[in-house]
C-alpha cells in the first residue's frame, strides 16, 4: 500500500528509517514498535551531543533542529508503527 | 513458560532488559527483534564511551566489562528474540 503520509517532523527521518520505522539501510536501528520514552530520549541525548561518533554524528546533525513538540511527534509517530 | 536460558554474556542484561528483551523497566529500549548489527554499535558506543548522561553512563559501566564475542552473541541472543 502507499507509504503513509508522515508528520512533518518526521519526513527527515524516512530516508534512513523509512517511514514505518522499518528501516532498509544497513546499521540502522529498527524504529518501529520502540518504547516512546526510549525514542524521546535518544533524540535528546543526539540533539544535545551527548551520543558521538559515526552513525551518532549524522544523527546529530538532524536531531540539533528538532523541537521537543518534534520529538514527541516522531517518538510517537514510531512508536506506534 | 520459564525465562529461557540466556547466554552467560547476556546475564548482566536481564535484569533491565529482561531475558527476551522486552522490558519491563519503564526508559529502557526494546531490544528483542532489533537489528543485530546496529545492537552491536551501540554497545560498542556505551563501550567507549561516546554515549553519555543518563542511562547511557548506566550502560558505559556494564559495556566496558564485554569483550567483541560478547558483544557478538549479545547481539545475536536480542535480535533472535
Amino acid at each position: 500500500e502507499e507509504t503513509p503520509a508522515v508528520p512533518s517532523s518526521v519526513s527527515s527521518c524516512v530516508s534512513c528509517h523509512s517511514a514505518d520505522g522499518n528501516p532498509l539501510v544497513a546499521g540502522v536501528p529498527i524504529l518501529a514498535g520502540q518504547r516512546e520514552d526510549y525514542l524521546q530520549s535518544a533524540l535528546k541525548s543526539y540533539r544535545s551531543g551527548y551520543r558521538k561518533g559515526g552513525m551518532a554524528d549524522v544523527m546529530g546533525v538532524y536531531a540539533k533542529e528538532l523541537s521537543d513538540s518534534d520529538i514527541e511527534e516522531i517518538a510517537k509517530w514510531f512508536a506506534a508503527n
